[in-house]
């Protein structure tokens, strides 16, 4: 299954903090067929790092989605019975406008000068989209982490237009320590004397301080566990410890390489404007309780949780879940079991599948 | 208690790498009275950041050592029974020999021309140290994390001048996880063009990149439910969101000042050496097996643990207790409940003096 990127554009978006960008682009892909009814879309809502390529082989790359494991057809998200639709999220650096798309004001990119987005930013751009799809109510939302957010977002702000909603290791607020990992990124980048305030977009881009942003992102994707397993205190290319700084361990090896691939194809400005909007991420906010935001919901949920996961702990999943049932919505929840962190639902989705398949099916079966 | 660091000095140190340090001093402060039989003595190790300064008020700055709750009168190391030493580790920034310090051969820093260190170098230092202050056989060596490390290489490397060991929240070998937080830091600190491969003495020191690294150590040192109940998500004398990049919330606002106070008092490359020191530490090097490792031990044991404590998990400490109840050693074990993480043995000293109190006493009673 080869994709391409499609480019919807807007002529306006009005912005949670009263800024308003105009023009507006989201960059998206597709896979399956809508069918006549217009009654078997579902959005896909990547993470942090992620893209609009969920799936499939890119035409541009030649390289595999996202969640290629979890979206074609016979998987998780079936393609030969539902329609799939993804998208970049706003502030993104994949085919979204983000802060470095041109700013027509100036005929510059926006650098820091891109107006601070929210999750529910991210939500009503790609509301825009679906209904520029002609797709009036969504059979389901689902996505991991801050596509987890996406997805509680969407019941919350669009209760009439998405029947399911599937978040997967998320919150309904990020924590301080959320706050506080995200902080040490945002630091680590703007401390690269090549960020300059934002403005490297004709010179260097801060390579370095985004690099260690990586590198603090990868330790908490994983588990103890997982890097026990996966890297102990394997010596790299030395029989005996180096008594320099080169590198020792095949961890430091795997950290250094992955921070630098991270750069070539991600945004520093991205990387701080996305992460602020995580971090303002809170659904008790403004109502004062969670009970209370989720009064008006009228979707089911399908709450999943990774037993390994330290950096979205299942104690926050069991939060929505909880409140959820005391309101007697339609909610089922499972803690899979899984060494591999943060990053389950992402590798380790043999069971996630299950579910997920089973979930969706009883969705459309009832469907209204 | 006003107290005042000391210096000893001695000729040379032989290093595990087989480099040799000529001279190499050491910054100490002792507290109580060292009895006629000099069999009263305690050795107290410091942590990753720590000094020689752990209890009473230094006569330089007027402030309380990092481990004044723990020793003194009355307390759990009790100053009127026990004569009580603490030294700065080796490569340390804080009156021991270190990067900073002056390399006899060129008359400048040594930066990094220093010669890597190991924790059983550190210990070396100590052992020469208590040797020159005539006691041959210590009471105790206690410490936590690093400095619990310290007190398990006491334990192996003196079986015979050492009667008790304390290590707390600590382990008999560096995890990967520990290791790539350490990396993170190690990367944050090289990144910075002021670091200059470690020649920064007579210029600016490589601050921003410390300060981030500070910060992650800061992350791991607290707990998720620590932070939680520290900061919320309360906002930083802000009514709203700032939608901006200017400090939203508490928690940032805490680990920048801890990260830019961290630069006025701790050296940057003192950072690198004694970061890889904790890496390299692994107890079953060598020997294949903590077992092997442990089989010329005679000290006894107490092991103390946190249950928050996610850095230096639980289950890194019981690996060392399972080990030594196989051989039959005298060992105690606490888990202590705690919400503060890793730094509990610092804060949360309640449960911790008294089992300290009463595992003291009792090795001075058997006392040999």
């Amino acid at each position: 299954m080869i994709v391409e990127t499609q480019l919807a554009r807007f002529d306006s978006i009005a912005l949670e903090s009263g800024a308003c960008l105009a023009p507006v682009e989201v960059a998206y892909q597709t896979y399956g067929s809508l069918n006549a009814a217009k009654s078997n879309a579902i959005l896909i809502l990547h993470a942090f790092s992620g893209d609009a390529h969920a799936a499939g082989i890119a035409h541009e790359t030649g390289k595999p989605g996202w969640w290629d494991n979890m979206i074609g057809p016979g998987k998780a998200f079936d393609t030969d019975k539902y329609f799939m639709i993804c998208s970049n999220v706003l502030g993104g650096c994949q085919g979204s406008t983000g802060p470095a798309s041109i700013n027509p004001e100036t005929g510059c990119p926006y650098a820091m000068a891109f107006p601070v987005i929210t999750i529910g930013d991210m939500v009503r751009l790609q509301k825009m989209l679906v209904d520029s799809l002609g797709i009036t109510r969504l059979l389901a939302v689902a996505g991991g982490s801050m596509g987890g957010m996406q997805a509680l977002e969407w019941a919350v702000t669009y209760p009439d237009h998405v029947v399911a909603a599937i978040p997967i290791a998320t919150t309904a607020r990020h924590s301080p320590q959320q706050i506080a990992f995200n902080e040490v990124g945002r630091q680590a980048i703007m401390a690269d004397p090549d960020w300059s305030e934002g403005n490297y977009y004709s010179g260097k881009p801060p390579a370095r301080g985004l690099a260690v942003a990586r590198m603090v992102g990868h330790i908490t994707y994983m588990s103890d566990e997982s890097m026990r397993e996966k890297f102990g205190r394997r010596l790299r290319e030395k029989e005996k410890f180096g008594f320099d700084f080169s590198v020792d361990f095949e961890v430091e090896s795997y950290l250094r390489y992955r921070g630098s691939q991270f750069v070539n194809r991600f945004d520093a400005n991205s990387y701080l404007y996305i992460s602020k909007a995580e971090d303002y991420f809170d659904l008790t906010q403004g109502s004062g309780s969670l009970a209370d935001t989720f009064a008006g919901v009228k979707t089911r949920f399908l709450v999943i949780s990774f037993s390994s996961d330290w950096l979205y702990p299942p104690y926050q999943s069991q939060d929505i879940v909880r409140v959820l049932r005391r309101r007697n919505q339609d909610v089922a929840y499972c803690e899979l079991p899984s060494n591999y962190g943060h990053d389950a639902f992402l590798v380790d989705v043999a069971e996630q599948t299950d579910v997920v398949r089973g979930f969706l099916a009883s969705t459309a079966r009832e469907r209204v």
